[in-house]
């Protein structure tokens, strides 16, 4: 610590996100990345785009994007907020709707960048209990007092929340936002977006991140009511006029024109994903019932940090999180039927010894 | 305004950029792009990288890009740190340095995205009066009560400030952090970046959207104490993960290694500068001695608005700012010799009539 660092960094409690690495020969079921590469459109459209003028600036406002992204969801581009990865989105949603002195709340078990959001912008929070199978028990969020914030499909767990639920939680916060984080909902049943039109204080944020195979080009956006969507851009232009390159504005764009593409590679990995979690069921784990590109599952007799050791040893990475509740759980992420093989097989050969 | 709205951002008053528009035969000498591509290397660079992984995650450190930097600078990879465009590490700045409460200081005549966060993060400010010449007096920023931020070559008024006069500051200001913002400083005489090892209290913070063409990719970086680049760091992580994409990582890191291309184009902007103030002193301008890719010129006797918009007109766009004090200038980004000959023959043209 240093005498010339504002409170601010102070208190922050950075997020670590998982290990990184480069080696070509590891398979990386770590950060629940897309295992196919994006559209061939996507690399056309890049590839056009920086022959042009690199030099000059991007569009701060983004229409086009917006626009496309919109029309996905039957908004306009004024119910449509895109940054720099939904990490950055939900950071300006943090700043944009979230009150010092006024506790959010969120599921104990989620993705631990809320609290770390929560510590850098000194909102206080309530961390709501999961019921023991890790469903959410709607009321257990109403009437907040700051606001609510919650994954759906919810991280790591996997599992998805049906829209009854999520609307009754919008409905019975009707003075605070809602936010609900769906990075893995297009491998999930449906989107809380259907229920923007109805309720002014929903805010939905997904990522090209997973999905759309675009983890390398950190493109996310925000979908609500046009006010939330105008609080967003507010604080996006005291921060940052230009949050998204040339290269990722047309990229994503791509990604959402071809939409034959996305739904082949998201068909192949939620069929990937049911069996795998067979496989690893007849392997002795317990799986959670996924709907997310990710299954988070335990193993009866085998600890969780053990095997997370041993597959590493093997050059397999997974992540493990050393927290109470979930520390005897793996989550892994679905890659190609080769990768998943190679995961099984390894499995297979630890448990055996 | 709308009642989910946080109280940061009803007090924003967000930054408004420069136009951008696309026509292809619009003059744009209105936000200060390098007329000249980024360097072939650099599409190279890009073009492999996007065969790669664009599905994968960047790298969350940006290891590789630091030390690049830091190598151009004598310093090493830890007092570098690099994110979204320099605004966005202007933000994190004044996040990790700045503190609600303890004013800070900036000169009067600047950058206008100063205020802009210091009004999100709640930050007080004094603007320090620049002399009638709208140079610096450097013993007015002395013992500040919460930092110093001053850009070097000052915007929009293109001049530098010696480096003594810099060095006076840093050194009159040893508890506070002294924020040197050099987005221009390669078209000028000497970076601040060589003080770094005696001042801990210094960051210097510069982009690639000027003099190594890449607005479009969006690279700013900042170098100071390691101590300092850690508490940045710990903001970064703290907010957004990843804020720099695989595209734009490799892009800039290439830009880098292309010291031959950088000196060659910088080069030709400087001498185009100059040939350019004298032609607009022919035409009856007093214009700034310019160390940026701009200039910032005021005409003897026609009104700086009326300018403006008659360039417009013929597909000019230069920038104006309604301000008091700077109100009757222009500023006039230096474009290539053929951009700079049409502005001066549209010019030639209004004040002749």
């Amino acid at each position: 610590m240093s005498k010339f660092w504002s409170s601010m960094v102070k208190r922050t409690e950075p997020y670590v996100p998982g290990e990184q690495v480069n080696q070509q020969d590891i398979v990386k079921l770590n950060t629940n990345e897309n295992p196919y590469p994006p559209s061939p459109k996507v690399l056309e459209a890049i590839r056009e785009e920086m022959a042009g003028h690199l030099q000059l600036y991007p569009s701060p406002t983004a229409d086009d994007l917006r626009a496309t992204i919109g029309r996905q969801y039957g908004l306009t581009a004024d119910e449509v907020f895109v940054g720099n990865g939904s990490d950055e989105v939900l950071a300006f949603s943090f700043m944009a709707f979230f009150e010092p002195g006024q506790p959010i709340r969120f599921p104990d078990v989620t993705y631990s960048f809320y609290p770390v959001y929560a510590k850098l912008f000194d909102i206080p929070y309530e961390e709501v209990a999961l019921n023991e199978d890790f469903t959410l028990q709607a009321d257990k969020f109403f009437q907040s007092e700051g606001g609510v914030i919650l994954p759906n499909p919810n991280a790591p767990t996997s599992l998805y929340a049906e829209l009854v639920q999520i609307e009754e939680i919008v409905k019975n916060n009707p003075d605070q936002v809602v936010i609900i984080d769906e990075a893995y909902i297009d491998f999930a049943t449906k989107s809380a977006a259907e229920l923007i039109q109805q309720y002014d204080n929903l805010l939905v944020v997904q990522t090209t991140s997973k999905s759309r195979s675009l983890a390398g080009l950190r493109v996310g956006f925000a979908m609500g009511n046009a006010s939330l969507i105008d609080a967003l851009i507010r604080i996006k232009d005291s921060f940052n006029s230009y949050t998204l390159d040339r290269l990722a504005l047309v990229g994503a764009q791509a990604a959402f024109e071809d939409e034959a593409y996305f739904k082949e590679i998201t068909a192949k990995i939620i069929d990937t994903r049911n069996e795998t979690t067979v496989v690893l069921e007849q392997l002795g784990f317990t799986v959670l019932p996924s709907q997310a590109n990710f299954v988070f599952a335990r193993h009866e007799t085998v600890a969780a940090e053990f095997l997370y050791n041993e597959l590493k040893k093997e050059g397999i990475l997974v992540r493990y999180f050393n927290k109470p509740g979930i520390d005897n759980y793996l989550r892994m992420t679905i890659g190609t039927k080769v990768q998943m093989e190679r995961l099984v097989v390894a499995l297979r050969g630890i448990l055996n010894k």
